[in-house]
């Protein structure tokens, strides 16, 4: 009998504990999910004698190692910043280790050790990152074996609403945390582009985005993500002309997103004064040169901006409340706080709302002296509010990685990101079950 | 005989030591001039018996001690970083401290101390901070006895080019930290305005300039500092409505360096991948989107501005040799660094170059029912590349305040900044015979 420990039972892991609990029998595993809170877990565990829930709390020690130790292997769907923790205590213990986050130093570090002691510390398992990494190398592998030169990769990927829940002017409501997708961009965003670096400083990155479609799904705009050219190594892509990584919006998005920008409402570098009684007209007011009495707001904020005042952009930035007098009622507030406040009652998903995930590769690339394009897409639409896109695409990988590694079937120990053949392939086949399945298209350009 | 230990005989220190030197025999006064190398004083110090140069080095701490015990007042020109240090030391040993830089937090938190010891810890004393606080004040309390309510008050300040040496397309070039410029401005400028609070984010700063006129000297655009708020009370203006301080600069500048701040050249955030080999045309390459093959560079950076190819400022922008492919040659730059250096060579001072200092107040105030507006400025010009207009009004208000104290004339102890009456009037009054004058000028409105 195989022990498995998830920590973390939030949103993001519901379809993960459904794909673990139903493999409980079947591979005689025994599962123990431990949160802060876990009473929402009683009615779906009861059906399953082998799986318990626990009340956790990670930075107890003595019950974290405890946990650990009577563990084989360990998944953390914890906030990411809790995983250097959670590795130590597996390392320590001897004990695999499985998340859907990005690698941070403190764990990269731990390679060495984890390789030593022959344990599994896969990282990087989810979509994004995950899928986006085991779908991408999977056609950048087969171009290669082909003697193909890739002389460009672009990719995308975007945590939307599925069509028929698609019902506001910014074609967004929150999947994910509500914070980042405020704070998203800042920094300045690199990529390369014919051979060229290039810097998009976050003022600008909104305006220069580029429009894809998606058949059977229409239009996506996609912004450039801080950082493109990290990828090029671990891709094997060292010499390539165009790399780039981004996000995917709805068209309009972007375009409203920049007066935003423009006005300083994303800024998360200083408190406002007084954004208790402050309300949103009047913190829109603060960014504007001095009133010209009887001129409309919105015709101001146009102007200031440099658009009409019949532009839709203006018409979503109207529609999220920011030109009410409504106070802001958040003491020492950022802009990006006070916005963020806002926007989470208005992007906030209704019950019975159902989200999309939308993941775009574009390759182009040359074969025997011909140029072709390839794009590989992947478009999940939620079920519900509980089997969202985003939790399959998170989940369902983890998952499958957690019961190849409990299977014996994924030996490679050390800290791992899901970049080579034998640990993709089986993960991407499987999610073709579930119907996490990208479709292929190319041409000669 | 009193003893006055000066540290720092930088290029901002010239007039200070001219004016204490002036003093040494009339006031009976021995000097010491302490600064990590000092023989370009040698000459100049040879007719003054009571005056020597020391090589110092602030971070020893036995050496700090010893000089600082022999002193009865330690006047500190070295950067401001050192400050603390240097002001723990006085306290310390029981000596006086003069400064033209702001208080620091870690020095603020030493005025009981230095109150209970008897002490005086005069900061802020130069020209900005110093003789911007000193002349303001002298008018708000002038307006506050008249029962006068001071409704806005604007001030401004900029290290700018004399005329004759006026001779560059952008107006300007350096006689402060060519760092600090390329980076001013960053962060939020807050201000108060028609009693709302405005916010002014970094990359629209620079389009938002005010103009004023000096008279004999022509126009000259303002910018908003980072903070005018925290000025209100200290000023005694807690509940102006309109209330903001700010940096000059001749027309033309501001619009052209927006141009810089838009393409991202100003940010100090990142390093750019290889700027030892990479040209700065290439550099206003990486942040333009891809080529259209034969269209000018200037023409591309424009369009992205959204300026006219003829705009002037793009005139400025070329002139800098941004355009050239001239490589960086700064390992590991970030923009900014890269800016830095190409404009240090292009901005230099001539030989003959002779700076100025504009200093301007604008208030509008209501006396027995009627309204009026008085402003009063203060051009100072520099007489050539030692005695330059920053270093007389830099160092003569430090110079005179020293001579106060060691005069019995200047009695408050603690750390103060030259804010009360009996602080700046003697000082105002002695600055004027050095020609450092603000002209007024009163009009109903």
């Amino acid at each position: 009998m195989k022990k498995i420990l998830l920590l973390g039972a939030g949103r993001s892991a519901t379809v993960l504990i459904d794909y673990l609990l139903a493999h409980t029998t079947s591979h005689n595993w025994q599962l123990s999910i431990a949160d802060v809170a876990v009473h929402h877990l009683e009615e779906k565990l009861r059906p399953f004698p082998q799986a318990r829930a626990l009340v956790f709390n990670v930075e107890d020690e003595a019950q974290r190692s405890s946990e650990i130790d009577a563990a084989d292997v360990v998944i953390s769907m914890l906030p990411a910043l809790f995983h250097p923790l959670v590795a130590q205590s597996c390392l320590a213990l001897g004990k695999h280790l499985v998340t859907a986050s990005y690698v941070p130093p403190q764990i990269k570090t731990l390679d060495a050790e984890a390789k030593a002691k022959g344990l599994t510390f896969l990282m990087e398992c989810g979509l994004d990152p995950g899928i986006d990494h085991m779908s991408a190398l999977k056609i950048i592998h087969q171009l290669q074996r082909q003697g193909c030169a890739v002389t460009s990769f672009k990719s995308f990927t975007g945590g939307l609403m599925a069509p028929a829940s698609d019902n506001n002017p910014w074609h967004y409501k929150f999947t994910w945390n509500p914070r980042n997708v405020v704070l998203a961009g800042q920094g300045t965003a690199k990529f390369i582009e014919q051979g060229t670096i290039k810097y998009i400083p976050y003022p600008q990155l909104f305006k220069r985005t580029e429009t894809f479609t998606v058949e059977g799904f229409g239009e996506f705009d996609g912004y450039a993500n801080r950082d493109s050219l990290s990828y090029r190594e671990p891709y094997g892509l060292q010499n390539i002309p165009t790399m780039l990584r981004g996000t995917l919006r709805r068209p309009g998005y972007c375009q409203a997103w920049q007066v935003l920008v423009q006005l300083g409402l994303t800024d998360d570098s200083y408190s406002l004064e007084d954004a208790t009684e402050l309300t949103y007209r009047q913190l829109v007011e603060s960014y504007l040169p001095a009133a010209d009495p009887g001129k409309p707001l919105r015709q101001r904020v146009a102007e200031y901006v440099g658009l009409p005042p019949q532009a839709k952009e203006l018409e979503l930035v109207e529609w999220t409340g920011l030109f009410d007098e409504l106070p802001i009622g958040l003491p020492n507030a950022t802009p990006a706080q006070a916005l963020e406040k806002l926007l989470v009652q208005k992007w906030k998903l209704s019950p019975s709302d159902k989200d999309m995930i939308v993941m775009l590769h574009q390759f182009e690339f040359e074969r025997e002296g011909t140029r072709h394009k390839l794009s590989s897409s992947l478009v999940v639409l939620g079920e519900d509010e509980v089997q969202t896109a985003m939790a399959k695409t998170v989940g369902l990988p983890v998952g499958i990685a957690t019961k190849l590694l409990l299977e014996g079937k994924l030996q490679r120990s050390g800290v791992l990101v899901p970049l080579q053949e034998d640990l993709y392939l089986p993960i991407l086949e499987e999610l073709e079950q579930y119907g996490i399945r990208f479709e292929e298209r190319e041409v000669q350009m």
